[in-house]
């Protein structure tokens, strides 16, 4: 159990986190810390902390361990602005979608960071959508790099698995390179899908059936934080839209040469990978 | 209350319809036709009709209704084999995805035809799939042409709304061309981001969150159906890739060069409209 966790941010991710640490009894308290005093009150309100406030040193004071909850471009000034009352064993993760810059950064500034990525809560934001069961079987990936603190690892490894996570482990930049394809490419691409289907004129949207609202699900999810992890991880995932946009040019192909062999080839061998996601929680 | 109500086809749609035909009780018999017999027992077991045999004239005899819940490419081959045993007031309709060639087809065989498409059911198939609620709330699109006799297309609509389905009208080639958008672009191109993913030698399934379930759900569809359907409707498929490639170049583009502002409104956009669907059923 710890001492006391400081979630830093009072989004989805944040809340459903002290909900989850507070019901699975992680840790003795749990502070949260949230930029307006009306975010920091709903917070509490909604039993994600037993205490939540706008005081960021007050919040981290005496943390064993501390989860960056806000978007990534504020987290290295956070680090900066905490880091001088920061308990010497105290440990601190993020739940960043890209890793590479942010472990980059944190790891050079405090000396026991470890990045993490829970994956959850694809389009939904907000303390309102909350859940104590949002990690639940959870995948979270935690990426140490060389440097890393063994005991810190452990720490955040065992942090997510207690709030119930499947916890795995990658490089910061094999992370980028898999989740730019599993969650971030998904995610541009539905948006596109839905671009296209609605600049057509003749209200499209009133004959969707569950596909296509299961396909575009995550084209509802916030766009400053979508911008965001693009522009941070715009590499891979531009190399992840290259292939895709290959692909797509022979199937339109195949469509065009009227290739029922290539096109069922092609339906056969997706279904054949996607199957396997049946059978796996 | 229909006399007779006959189900060509023991599939996942077919099965739907004769269980929620007869827990509704929209028939007074329901009769169910199956190329092989343990396909037609099984029907039968499932409660999916009062009778259920391979003998397609004798299903078809004295029927106020026939649904082909077949594959589009059998349709024509069906009709032509039970017209000369069909009532005199009998009516014809279909569950097929694509409608410019069957209702073309099948609206110059048959005199009381009327095209159908329950957007019901994307990635099951087979009858263990079938469940007596799929149409509820199910959309389904009914595809007249000027040629279509009034009171069966009025015998259709009120069929689909009695098993549950909200009914809307477009012809067929408006039809095939929303539907390329709402629902095969989708299919072509879940299964294309899966054939990318996972040609990635890092097992990526081990790595992904619901975002990426939901949003290749339907890449589990059967290969072999829709093969046809994209090769029945691949004009205006092909349409609609090419639309969607133009847009993925362009977030190409724009990751490339690292421009937020073309990201954000992008997704902004796609946002505004994917929000809609959240309000409706």
């Amino acid at each position: 159990m710890l001492r006391k966790l400081t979630i830093l941010g009072p989004g989805l991710l944040g809340g459903s986190i002290g909900l989850a640490a507070r019901h699975r009894k992680v840790a003795r308290r749990v502070a949260l810390w949230a930029r307006r005093t009306e975010a920091a009150d709903e917070a509490w309100k909604l039993g994600a902390a037993d205490e939540a406030d706008t005081d960021l040193l007050e919040a981290v004071n005496g943390a064993e361990l501390v989860v960056l909850a806000t978007p990534i471009g504020v987290m290295n000034t956070l680090a900066q602005q905490f880091k001088p009352v920061l308990a010497k064993d105290c440990v601190v993760t993020d739940v960043g979608s890209v890793k590479y810059q942010v472990v980059t950064a944190l790891g050079e500034l405090l000396p026991r960071f470890v990045g993490s990525h829970p994956m959850a809560g694809s389009e939904q934001s907000g303390i309102e959508a909350a859940r104590r069961d949002l990690f639940e079987k959870a995948v979270c990936i935690v990426t140490p790099v060389e440097t890393t603190d063994k005991p810190a690892l452990q720490l955040v490894h065992d942090f997510w698995k207690a709030i119930g996570c499947n916890v795995r482990t990658l490089s910061p930049s094999e992370h980028d390179e898999i989740v730019a394809r599993v969650s971030h490419l998904p995610h541009v691409v539905a948006a596109a899908v839905v671009n296209v289907v609605c600049s057509d004129g003749m209200n499209p949207l009133n004959f969707v059936g569950p596909g296509f609202k299961d396909f575009t699900r995550v084209a509802s999810g916030p766009p400053e934080m979508w911008t965001e992890i693009c522009q941070q991880n715009r590499q891979e995932i531009g190399r992840a839209l290259e292939a895709l946009i290959e692909e797509l040019s022979q199937v339109r192909a195949a469509l065009e040469n009227n290739d029922g062999v290539e096109l069922k080839t092609m339906l056969k061998r997706a279904k054949h990978f996607r199957d396997e996601l049946r059978f796996r929680v």
